[in-house]
């Protein structure tokens, strides 16, 4: 299926005049970024990229888009040309799946004409608004989780293919499993999941229910126990699967208190080794204020599919620097005061002190994005080429020197090439080890749930010629 | 594209004890309502109803959705062969498309074997949720503008697909028109757009690319003058178009202010028809705010997309009635405190006084659903055979009796067969009209902003037996 329609008409009638006027070949870089965190949070999470690189392979006009614009009049004849023959042939560079970014931090960097740029906007910004809001999400949740399993099942409050990109992106954000049976078909995530309340007022009485459910799902299954009275909803799942039940759910009430009485009804009952799942509107405080509850695993639904209060990142999607007229290329940024940019083409590092810890978000201007795969970035000498800054614009004393630094772009596509790695099931994966390495860099204080400011302050490093 | 895996793994698992233990067969009625409208929303809006029904016709299982279950070991083979063969041959009937619900309000009933109705409670979710959840938002933007066009522009900041669902369903909550280009070509609706700052940044100057829209697009087209200095913009777009300009547009800034400036610059230089579209973050409360100034249109994005606060409507799907080993129909509900739901087929219509505005949501217990197709239910003597109710469990005593009964439920499936009256364009714009219809009929309090509790009661009528 085309992706190319998943796009704002702007784009296409800015592609029109561009042609018309000679501009649309102009060399071009766009920058993703968000102007500011969501309220109180501390760091965001990128995720989406692999996404939305699948989705830049099926970014093509075939004869049903092209037709309906024909039929509509959306463009001209000239550009429907343009458009039967559209492959974006630049290259991008971004940050890693998976790697945290503050405010600025310029997250995926689009280079090519304008024409074939331009038309990209709508679709990243889709992709990766909505899979960082969920991922951002994710990640204040299994942190405050800490070691305990958290589960996705919030399909049912979110777009039914918005649920699929969520319960991806929630594995990016740490996550284990989920409910979407789709999101494992596409992605290879493991799914879970039993019985609702509906399996067992469909039965005569809650005997029946387990007593079938045990049948055919086996012992190592989850009952849920809340459907009539707890207590009894447990001294039942015991009869119904012996000691070796797999687990019970709650889903009501007060999910501290009664995951401590059944806590201990089990043990009573010898069934030590049968975990307790929680479920019921649970969020990152709510997580929290169970750490001391005798709870196994967490399963997360309209919160995090929703984002936990920020459905969108707020990210945009801005030229920053373009060939004039003269061929070269110029920096460009609006000059509106609320809504100020900064011009120009952008590298990014992570500055770590000694310890290994982030410090700073720096922006490297006036030079060529540095990029370097991950792995490489891990080793400190090889940015060595950068020199320690004297202070930045926005950044402490400490932000802006010492330690060392980390690069933050890796190339994505490269003349127009996706590099598969970040693609499929292996590119999750990958994103998911290493959202956990990039939060365990972040400052001690990062993790807490408490609003704040961003963990690190962004600094623009200025190297001159 | 099959719809059938866009769906949680535990109603395939309880399928497969249901079928196990024979109670698969049993005749069952699920239910969907939402408990509460979100904090100090006064009505909420039905939407995704065509699309849901759209989605139920490519709810099937093929080759790649069985051979990936069975590779998974999802289900065993019995449910398997089950699926392979899925077909939906039940009845659906539900609130017509654009019409509002209170809290409780049965907005979907769906009636038909364990098996094949509890399979569709993800989807019907998922799409209920997030389509009623944004036209929810849209509605009380479209009141707040009153008569002036509100266009939905907010594709970036929700998930690609959910974008297009966005679009539609804003149309549905009245606005007029979509940037996104899918939704026009997948539901006809008008789409629009001209360009974005990078348009102008791409040029040399203001002029140069002021000049070259006008030259492609023709001077009817938007100019978006604040990418300098708003004042310089106006001017030099009327130097471009002449005073036949179309509209300018405001991106930033003090809107407000703003837009009172650029009326004055455009009426003193004669533009006097040339439109004001103020873009920008806006949401109800900045549409109400900038009602006395000289603004045209609105564009919408964030806000809208993610509905205002309010990004799924918590809607659910509940078993209300099955069938018991008795062979016979009987109510069900789940016990917990702070989750109960009230068994048994619910039939509901809206009690209209005197003057023909809504005083209260009324369920009728105790018979069966009461069906009436929108066109006759405006006959208010087609419902006389309801008589007046003494008093509700949660109603004034004028909610309770008096007036007449507007029957809700209109038929969407009948044994399996979807009506097409309510898919494709044809179904959203008769659903855009029939919102506008049903706001006029709620009392004049409910368009008010400020928060509050429903705009009219929900109680139950007992008939008795």
């Amino acid at each position: 299926m085309s992706t190319a329609l998943l796009t704002d008409r702007y784009e296409l009638t800015m592609l029109q005049a561009a042609l018309a006027d000679g501009t649309a070949d102009r060399r071009c870089v766009f920058e993703v970024f968000t102007r500011r965190l969501p309220h109180g949070r501390r760091y965001g999470v990128v995720a989406g990229t692999g996404r939305f690189l699948e989705a830049l392979e099926t970014f093509r006009f075939g004869t049903t888009e092209l037709d309906w614009l024909a039929a509509e009049g959306v463009v001209d004849d000239r550009t429907l040309a343009y458009l039967a023959d559209y492959r974006f042939t630049g290259s991008i560079v971004g940050y890693a799946e998976g790697e945290v970014f503050f405010p600025s931090s310029p997250v995926l960097v689009v280079e090519g004409t304008f024409a074939e740029a331009v038309l990209l906007e709508t679709l990243a910004l889709s992709i990766l608004n909505f899979d960082s809001a969920i991922a951002s999400a994710a990640s204040r949740m299994t942190s405050a989780a800490v070691d305990r399993p958290c589960l996705e099942m919030g399909s049912r409050r979110a777009h039914e293919q918005a649920a699929v990109a969520a319960a991806r992106a929630a594995v990016v954000g740490g996550f284990v499993g989920t409910s979407n049976l789709e999101a494992g078909r596409r992605y290879g995530l493991p799914t879970i999941g039993t019985a609702a309340h509906a399996f067992t007022l469909l039965h005569d009485d809650e005997e029946a229910a387990f007593a079938a459910q045990v049948a055919s799902l086996g012992a190592g299954t989850t009952l849920l126990v809340d459907t009539y009275d707890v207590h009894r909803g447990v001294e039942r799942a015991l009869a119904a699967a012996g000691t070796g039940l797999g687990a019970v759910r709650l889903d009501s009430g007060d999910l501290g208190g009664l995951a401590a009485e059944v806590r201990h009804q089990l043990d009573e009952a010898g069934a030590r080794e049968t975990k307790i799942v929680v479920t019921s509107d649970l969020d990152e405080y709510a997580i929290a204020a169970l750490a001391v509850a005798p709870v196994d695993v967490y399963g997360v639904g309209t919160s995090l599919v929703t984002g936990s209060g920020a459905p969108t990142c707020g990210m945009v999607y801005k030229l920053v620097a373009r060939e004039g007229a003269d061929g070269e290329l110029a920096p460009v940024a609006k000059a509106s005061r609320d809504k100020t940019s900064v011009g120009g083409r952008k590298g990014a590092a992570r500055r770590l002190d000694a310890e290994g810890r982030a410090v700073a978000e720096v922006l490297v201007e006036g030079r060529d994005v540095l990029v370097r795969a991950w792995p490489d970035a891990e080793e400190a000498d090889d940015a060595g080429d950068l020199p320690d800054a004297s202070g930045g614009s926005a950044g402490s004393a400490s932000a802006g020197s010492g330690g060392r630094l980390r690069p933050l772009h890796v190339p994505l596509v490269a003349d127009g090439v996706v590099d598969p790695a970040w693609v499929g099931a292996g590119g999750v994966e990958a994103a998911a080890r290493r959202h956990r390495a990039s939060r365990d860099e972040l400052p001690r204080g990062a993790r807490r749930l408490s609003a704040d400011e961003a963990a690190v302050p962004t600094v623009k490093l200025e190297l001159g010629a």
